[in-house]
């Protein structure tokens, strides 16, 4: 304890960093982040825009740089964006930064960071175009924890071809996300015909009885296959899940 | 109206078959049968025993045979069975009784009654064992509406190679009715591989969130293809709406 | 397949078009349209703007015209129609293109479309002026499968004689389609009243419990009559499932 | 206040007919029996059989008739029903006793009892046999309040001849409680047909989704009619507002 | 009816007129306006603004006040205010337009109109300030069918003196609309006071779990008393009920 | 620890306290007993009948009475009492035994067992007599809490004057625990009577919508007062934080 | 009451300050006040924005802070403040006022005001940074009837170090208000941990199944430990609940 | 094939035997066995009693044993454990069969059957006894799978000692199934302290609001942690769910 107190001291460490270090948290002036989460739970901590301030998100994204050289921050709209990368701007200005605001996600690295390497391969699969949102999060976080990331789309059963076509690459991977919106039966499907394990990942497209999703979280629930399931537009849990496995798989390869 | 009074006088017709001619319904001690149902909306009218007692049931059963020469009763267990059994062996001794213990429906028939035959086929087509009892009684009613049954069993999509062999035999028929519970599948699969009306028929199985068949209904409700519906277990209703579709195809067909 | 990868090398066929004739569908920028639906299914692939971004919808909508010479968007709002209309002014620019603007659908097609003509009729009825949304919809869909479309609207059960004057108009159609809100009685008492096949169409109207067409849905499901039904507001599904039962008219009537 | 302590002191007046003059209720050993009520809310005071045990049922029957030469219980079930008999056996051995087992009250008078008389009627009316339990409940209480009730029963509206054969009949009464299950459409129908004030009662009947009465309390709570509404199988509440208005009636028509 | 066309042909009846007086209902561009509602069942024809355009409700208001001489226009927003208005200005410059921005409603009615007028009185009943929207709608259908209304307003339960303090008011009415939000509970106390017939009317206050007015709804169809029940926010249903009971004592009173 | 062991050792200690006084949990063969709540959680451990067989419960009352001379069981039918009470009277035939056939408790103590004892009172509030169920577990607890319990039965406010009557009795309290079913009205009125804490508690009485509790659940929570809430029938936590605030009240009073 | 109405005819007393210490309650413009709520139910009144107009939240927090000398007005956003703020400028413009724009509450006192002092301490304790809204609107109310607030902030199960770092400063508190979002484990966690009563407060956040605090609540209501609960979002009551625990703890220590 | 067909012929293979070899599904009576979903999907099939006759249940076992000399039979009770072991005492008398009464599971292999075994350990956690139906449904496919099953019981967190103390335990295992009820903090609490991947399964205990196990579902989808969840009481699918992962890693650790 006393050489990071020095380090403090000596202006090498922030006093973020140095917090992080002992406590396992560092607190800003939004709230505290889990800088430890990585490596005790295996999964690195985002900030989910959602429910805070843009400059809560802001301040929370800058102590999650300060403390591990990457900033993950999901479901935020484009005004919250901007905020964050200013205040990037300000306190990492060399920091490379990702926005995609199809799928609301922005990540922050700096040339410090060196994100982990899995041998192992998820594979993120969706039904159609209205998927991509909690897939393209989904698709983040695993990239994110180190596993390669192999895109499926739009082989949604409707077209049971399309479907069929696709058995082959699916079979390839070690782990499947599956999106799927409406009625949600494309997990049910693949899960009947490969052996990997499946995770569903219900997604908010749909109106009327069952819509926003509902019809097909039940439905992924109700599966007769073993399917386990996440909840709607639940991306990062999807991701983190299928990226822990990979972890497994990676560290049984070695 | 005349001929009517004086064949009663003469014992030749029942007060029920009378009251039948003239106001379209029957009135009996547990209320009205509405005798006219299938000249007037093209189904014929049947006794639902949920909610009723067994006599009461059984009063209907009798006014129904003694009007139309035929009573259907649905959804009735055992002890209501024997009751309207004993019921129709003293009015209608010689009638012919069929029940179906496993899909809960009594069908009598005198040997007046003539069943119509239409010249068109209807699919009845079940995921698995459990769709038993709703596509029994699907069954039941489109036969007695007179077009031809054909029952595929067991396709259910966890097993696709199954629901694949089938759709030849899918292919052949003029009308679909695709029961499936648990995420409800089935009904969408199918309905992106062949071309003929199919009407998605959701099973009360599976527990837990989205059980008793409502997964399946808000799947079936969500489902992006053309799919019409009907309520969980409602075999009846989706086999008379299928029968008449049947009877229109007949006549086309004239 | 030789001729057909002949007949891109010469310009002759977009590569769009020829991967829908080879693969069945077609790949786009915003995901893969479904170019071999209707011969597959019976129904013609519409584009659901809900859950797409402009462009993406875009995209689709040029695949479509592209490979059947016909695109049909349902469910998209002024901006997105402006962006599918500039998009098509572009790649068709001598193509018919309707904007239905309150039933929130677009149809394009190009002179080489030839629209199927079915000797079948389908009327679409409305209980009120708040119904015309998803009954447009319906209605469109019908017509471009090749059916003839009879609106019969305003027929509300509050005002029983108007439901009463329009039974015969119901009567001469070979399918109807039935769309109400609120408490959704319209469809049970017509389908007491005519022997054809009846879809019941439930619409968002209503606020309060059972608000937003659940009252109508249940009701509907709960019908003692024999309709089947589609989901809130989804009068591409009804429309569908009456284009259907129409092609089998229309074939058994050759 | 003395002069009624005269009387129990004298044995004239039970300990509870004394509580019940002098507070307006009468205390049992299962709980207070609420006296007064008729007097203040112009309701008699009934109990509730659900969730008491039968002594319970039997304790507060006993107050009810020693306080006021009446009891009614509702929602009794048989074994509850014989445990009361007894009890008022003991108690009031020349009572009147009255027990419906289908609609499930029983109703005890005394010699001593006036049954009020109102000039005012009251239609219960019925969709079919299944409604006979809460309409029963409801006629009973109008009865005991005074009014006259008319039965109209089995008009659903699957049969409309049946409905509208019978609307004279309805305008010829002050006004209606019209009973319903499943789809619930006959208060809507009725409200448009007649002009008296209609009080909606929904009917647990109907299986699968909407069940149990909810899609016929939706469907009235969206009626585009002006319906007022009970809860599923409130008879009682539905027959004591008609008495209510039947009290208001007989009270402006002297 | 030779006499109704001849007035056409004269320019002294409108075609929305004549076709008002022939077939009880006129048909504008935007629908059918029963203009016989009012004497067939007893309550004034209102447009409901919801789910319609602006044109559409202005379409209805016109030929509402061509054939009744007033139009009544409930839950419109400013905007469809002001195109109503407008079309009011062009057809019916001269008449009288009140517009309540807080109740949603506006009500116009030419010189040659003659409101009703009855012998019987209807309070209107609020909890806090939160129920002025569908308590407006109320009391205003309730003068337009020429009831006298009396506003009872502030007497939530949670301040019980206010309550008790309003009795003597409450009781001197013949019948009562009770509105609340949030719990609802003030019916239910004001029932056990008063022996008049209350219509409860939960009103969409409240936030979180049973928010929206439902755990009100909820409530008042629980209650122990002799309440009956309009939707959330159905003021014009709560007092159409109420005017048909005030116009029943208004008869029996002559 | 030693001293522990050797007093197993000596006898003078079973496993089970030895594992108690240790670990702060006793395993019996049905799970662990968490013996140490109390001293932790200020809560004693009590076992929760539903979902156990009637063996797993005799097991855990056994470790209950052996680790802390007292056994308490809530939710327990009459069979599961009956093999509670053998089994205690095997392992200690001379604890005293209470058991509630009503509330369905059951309280075992040995001799050795003494009673906290809490200078402060809890009133334990009843609307009518089907509210006895939880109200019974309630007081149960709280006694067993040590503190003084009031009961103030049948104060519900369809009959106002009841509940006036009792509210000095109600401000005599330090806290209050007011149990309500159907509407759930009594804890809002009482809540504005009185200025000492409110635990409402939801009752599962009440059948249709919002029925088995539900209305007075929502209601509770929607309520404008000061009240806190617990689930529908959870006497035991009701009585459970009424005695945590009596703890507390006790430890201010010293 | 003479004396009161002396000091309105002098000028001492407004006619609001008059009615309320007559009548308990003033009116203003848009509703009664009811400035006898304190002393009655120990609770200051408050002022609910949500469903009222600006102006009739200003009129209101004028009678306020007339009769009390302070005004409290929970859920307003930034134009209702702002409207609040000018109105209090001119009727007691030295009046001090804070107004919190992250929790939406606005407090007003004028110089004449004295907040309660209250020996005991509650402890407002948050998972995250989301939580904040309604944990400030709880810890306001708290310190505006005079207790010591303590704000535990960022202590999530999710790193359950920072819940055990936390413990013993929760020990310390007499009254624990825990706030939890999406699965709401915080106050589960922490009631296992303390012996000091703890008061759940769900707070919405979370999407998908569950979301809008519904997953919190419900969990916070199956809690196996000695929690009470109040509504999603509630702080204003889980605060008044605190509050009136406090008040008689500083009772008791007096 | 035609080596089948010979075995057939000289007796050496039963017929189902041989459709199962040729067609991957067997025909019983009472429906296909999907003998071949081993070997396609990864997971045995199982028989799910629940919605079968017990008659149907015994035929599916039977063609079970026969195709793959093994049966599983799951949610089945007492007198259809009882007709299965008759069944297979029948066709497979050497069979061993072991069936648990408690999670409601019956296994039967003959000594032909050969269990796979895996590298891998998966955890089986409770948090208290309730859990046992599920827990012991997913520790059996797991087992029938060839992972190794440690089952670490009752560390529920309102007692939070024992959650900590298991850490070590949990660590160590490749994959954990965390079954809890109720309020489900559980599977959150452990998720937070590992960094192996979690399946949730929630447990249908639990009454009131969020009963059922509801509130445990939604608060395990609401989850701030990686968890998936399978549904209510799913133990089989989260069973084979962890079977899929140890299969992946036992497949990476050669």
């Amino acid at each position: 304890m006393r050489e990071i107190l020095d380090s403090v001291a000596a202006g090498d460490l922030s006093p973020a960093e140095a917090e992080a270090a002992l406590a396992g948290y560092a607190t800003s002036g939004a709230g505290r982040f889990d800088a430890a989460r990585e490596d005790r739970a295996g999964v690195p901590e985002a900030v989910l825009a959602d429910g805070k301030t843009p400059t809560e998100v802001a301040d929370l994204a800058a102590t999650a740089i300060e403390t591990t050289e990457r900033a993950i921050v999901t479901r935020l709209d484009a005004p919250t964006a901007t905020t964050v990368r200013e205040r990037l701007d300000e306190i990492a200005p060399d920091a490379t930064v990702r926005w995609d605001d199809r799928s609301n996600w922005l990540v922050a690295t700096t040339s410090a960071f060196e994100r982990p390497s899995l041998d192992a391969s998820v594979g993120v699969v969706t039904a159609g175009t209205s998927d991509a949102v909690p897939a393209g999060e989904a698709a983040l976080i695993v990239e994110e924890m180190g596993a390669t990331v192999t895109r499926i789309d739009d082989v949604g059963v409707a077209s049971l071809a399309r479907t069929i076509d696709a058995v082959d690459g699916l079979r390839d991977q070690d782990v499947l996300i599956v999106a799927a919106g409406r009625e949600g039966a494309l997990p049910t499907v693949v899960a009947g015909l490969v052996d990997v394990p499946i995770i569903g990942l219900p997604v908010s497209t749909g109106y009327g009885h069952g819509g926003e999703g509902e019809a097909a979280l039940s439905g992924l629930l109700q599966s007769c296959t073993a399917l386990s399931v996440v909840n709607i537009d639940a991306g990062f849990t999807a991701g983190t899940q299928a990226g822990l496995i990979a972890r497994q798989l990676d560290d049984a390869r070695d």
